[in-house]
């Protein structure tokens, strides 16, 4: 039984999901909503412990299934100790990545099945899923670009093998909307960071009304 | 397709596991079989970190559902990086504690069913279960008057929420033992560690053939 609305920002690298996040965030409070923004991995103490983990290189790495069940773990923190206390107390969430990143990077692709995906997001987090789920999709060449000129014009993150990963990424987000057009907005992320604004609040509407 | 045999001993805390471990592996190794300890959580680094992580108490510490997926990652990583490979190459590996511990510990009691923890395993360890499962049981009091020594009198551990505690983690072990007559060996485990291990090694009997 909850109050509040949970909005997540999904993706590829470099669409502007933290941008739209904040300009998402700032909107919402300024029509006097109570707005919690969060990010994942992480989010909680206990998560971004395990974020810190993920992401060190130490030892010989993780394998796939160890992978998705420490994001699985990292969510479960995440969910019980920020996010459902606060859609209870009817905040609004605005949250950068959810567990559409994970049926996209450890599912499919990442040698885990979807199913086994939302299995383990049944089990951590009672399969809590957002209310609107808004997709921001840019053409593969933008989201090089915008890459590019975040690791300072050096491109290290965009060769060919990471194009290739990127594109199914970014089909697996694609055929996630389609399956539940309910839950998702997929948003042209291409313009200024104002247009895009713009039509994020347009996919609001509903929830806004 | 393994060609070694995985013996995991399991039951509730001062029943001698990690005695009755040494004794078996030190068994094995006499008997010219390549043999590899190990225990849960723990036996890779990657476990090991994650132990460290669920023993820590800073934050607010772990819910239930958080904490069963850090220790399914954990086995995760034991199975994959330790255990499997020691399978293959023909070892027989002794583990101190595995998934029943989770059943036991995390399932029914811990706030998650018993299939909820098997369906973590299965995604995480694709379900790898012990050729034999070696149960440690005493009666409470002989448990309780061990961990007494062991933390040096003070008896600390064992209060009466302990016991009861302590007794249902008992019982469950009990009922996983029943269900799987084919993969559990119930052994008595008071007595000298020699009397106790004579049993273990009569459990082992049709192993060993």
């Amino acid at each position: 039984m909850t109050q509040g609305r949970f909005i997540a920002l999904e993706g590829g690298e470099g669409v502007g999901k933290s941008t739209q996040g904040r300009m998402l965030a700032e909107a919402l409070r300024t029509r006097g909503l109570d707005v919690v923004t969060t990010r994942e991995p992480g989010g909680t103490l206990g998560a971004e412990a395990i974020r810190a983990m993920l992401l060190s290189t130490e030892g010989e790495g993780w394998g796939a299934r160890a992978e998705a069940l420490l994001f699985a773990a990292a969510r479960a923190d995440h969910v019980e100790k920020l996010i459902r206390p606060a859609l209870v107390r009817g905040a609004w969430v605005v949250c950068d990545r959810f567990v559409d990143s994970s049926r996209a990077y450890q599912g499919g692709g990442g040698g885990l099945s979807d199913a086994e995906v939302l299995d383990l997001h049944r089990i951590g987090s009672e399969g809590l899923l957002p209310d609107l789920t808004i997709l921001l999709t840019v053409r593969p060449e933008v989201s090089a670009q915008r890459l590019a000129l975040r690791d300072g014009g050096t491109g290290d993150r965009i060769e060919s093998r990471g194009a290739a990963y990127h594109s199914r990424v970014a089909e697996a987000f694609r055929s996630f909307a389609t399956q539940n057009p309910d839950r998702f907005a997929v948003i042209d992320a291409e313009g200024s960071p104002d247009e895009v604004h713009a039509r994020v609040m347009t996919s609001l509407a509903g929830l806004l009304a």
